[in-house]
């Protein structure tokens, strides 16, 4: 693998992606920014360097606070040292952090520079590429954003060891949904072939599986940066399923656990409606279920109402419809509605 | 002229600007929209057609009310009304309202579809091409913004009719600005053979004059779309001292009669610090004056200080320093700091 590459994103604009091996290479990296750069932590990143930069920002954890409010405090915050257009802001943690940031980003001033140093698993292959930015507002997952893509993205997996099992596990089901998008069945036989590293976080895999998945990932979102093509919504393979499920449980769930259950529903309503191949199937679920994902888990019937309600606001409508990703074989994924009584029949439980 | 033209915008995304002859042919044009459609008006606009649409929002008037407050009134409304991506946006309404449903519709799900209608000569010739959004924020004018095309703008001078004589001076303010930043002088000659009719808003000049002036301010757009080159900037000739002015007194003034004053600064520093010709600087301000505009105004030396804050704030800041916009000749513009005691000595009164 290349510690470096670039993606060509919306206008012609690039993101590089910068591998460092450690956190000390990290740092002699942010420092060569200079000064006028402002950082945006929450309490679990603001952990990982040595010491909090004086111009910086420190806001809670969680998906719960990505709202109006935090983006307000990180461009008061950044007002208060002075910011200006050319002031760097680098968002340094996981998705909800650099979603955040990448948003205040875009609409300081129109435009401040930024760097996003992802922290979780989840947000090195998924939030920190790809130019969307986003805050949850009125119940709707992402519904407030823009798509503004980082100059540098930094990745270092050294930041992974000190990350919960839960929260690791809640990457790895984004990473396993990226071997579902290509036809190259390489990084899903890696997933396959070596569990117990992943799992246990050998440093030899991490670096590889975290660029593996990247690949995946760009090769769509190049095709359509602004995703107006319908190719980079197969990004959001389970995606519909699965924030449905976290909005009608207030996100006490986290987000890769409801991605991973998800996966496993769209995989179903691809066999059922479209003939995916029994045998894909049947390796999906199964290497899912070996992550230790609970893709048995069913709603309640009594829950389905809100459940369906929530799918409903999913941003992915088009015609008043909401379209869900399906694949018809690994790596030919569409967009197609399902019914509501598939969708039932999926996602609720039987008995 | 034409009634429609293309101007090229970042990306190589384009706006189509569309004239209409009456507010019966823009009627028309946006039923063509069809259902899909979500519009903004402020109390003024709302009175232009015939009957409001359903599915909208009517904020109230002012610069006051350009934001965060407002900006979640438009995204709440559009929420309310079951609005997706696919909606279309419309604003409808003067500057304010321009660049706050755009903000909105940049924001919305990651972009709404989005076609202004702006009904004030400022907002014709200013915000409404170009591709900026903004909301004021924390003191600072247009602190919260991006940058986001209208795919249509459809300008019907047959609205200017019914605005104020000050609020149509007010947008006069940017097409006199506009004369001084091409090396072509026939606008600046059509303003000065035509001022009757222009001041009396006779039906034959106020397209030619609309289009004349947005002639000028999308080639120069179209060379900078995001305003990294330093030449888009050029736009604002007169609006660091202007803005600073209009934060300083709360936004009681209007912004084309604080622009204009501004411009009658940046034409004096103009002549001071780089030799621009005396003649070029009197026939300037005569224009000024002769269209009404109090550019002799001085502040009091006791403002001083909350002046040159407000300057200090301006977004046009690069290395710390702001940069104001200054001619050396007609359509010859460039940025230079200037001095303390320079500003000083154009802004204060001396006795």
């Amino acid at each position: 693998m290349e510690d470096k590459f670039k993606v060509t994103l919306a206008g012609g604009e690039t993101s590089s992606v910068i591998f460092k091996k450690s956190i000390d290479d990290l740092c002699s990296y942010l420092k060569a920014y200079g000064e006028n750069v402002f950082y945006v932590f929450d309490e679990n990143s603001a952990r990982i360097l040595p010491s909090i930069p004086e111009k910086s920002v420190i806001l809670e954890s969680g998906e719960i606070n990505k709202n109006m409010e935090s983006l307000e405090r990180i461009i008061g915050s950044a007002l208060s040292f002075g910011s200006a257009r050319d002031t760097r802001f680098v968002g340094f943690g996981g998705g909800v952090i650099c979603d955040m940031t990448a948003l205040a980003a875009s609409l300081y001033m129109r435009g401040a520079k930024l760097t996003l140093v992802p922290t979780t698993l989840l947000s090195m292959v998924d939030a920190s590429v790809g130019g969307k930015t986003a805050i949850d507002y009125s119940g709707g997952k992402n519904l407030i954003g823009t798509f503004y893509p980082a100059e540098d993205v930094i990745i270092t997996t050294e930041c992974l060891s000190s990350l919960s099992d839960r929260e690791y596990r809640c990457g790895l089901g984004e990473v396993i949904k990226h071997s579902f998008l290509t036809e190259d069945d390489a990084l899903f036989l890696f997933l396959r072939d070596n569990r117990e590293s992943i799992l246990s976080r050998c440093d030899e895999v991490l670096d590889e599986m975290v660029y593996s998945s990247l690949m995946v990932k760009c090769s769509l979102i190049e095709q359509d940066p602004l995703e107006k093509r319908g190719i980079r919504s197969f990004l959001n393979l389970g995606h519909t399923f699965g924030h449905a499920l976290e909005s009608m449980k207030g996100y006490s769930i986290s987000h890769g656990e409801a991605v991973a259950w998800g996966v496993a529903r769209a995989l179903e309503a691809s066999y059922e409606e479209n003939g995916l191949d029994e045998s894909v199937l049947k390796r999906g679920l199964t290497l899912l279920t070996d992550y230790g994902y609970d893709i048995g888990y069913r709603i309640a019937s009594s829950s389905w109402e809100s459940y369906y309600r929530a799918i409903g606001k999913d941003k992915k409508k088009s015609g008043g419809k909401v379209k869900f990703v399906l694949l018809s074989a690994p790596g030919r994924p569409y967009l197609a509605p399902l019914d509501e009584h598939t969708v039932r029949s999926l996602v609720v439980q039987k008995y």
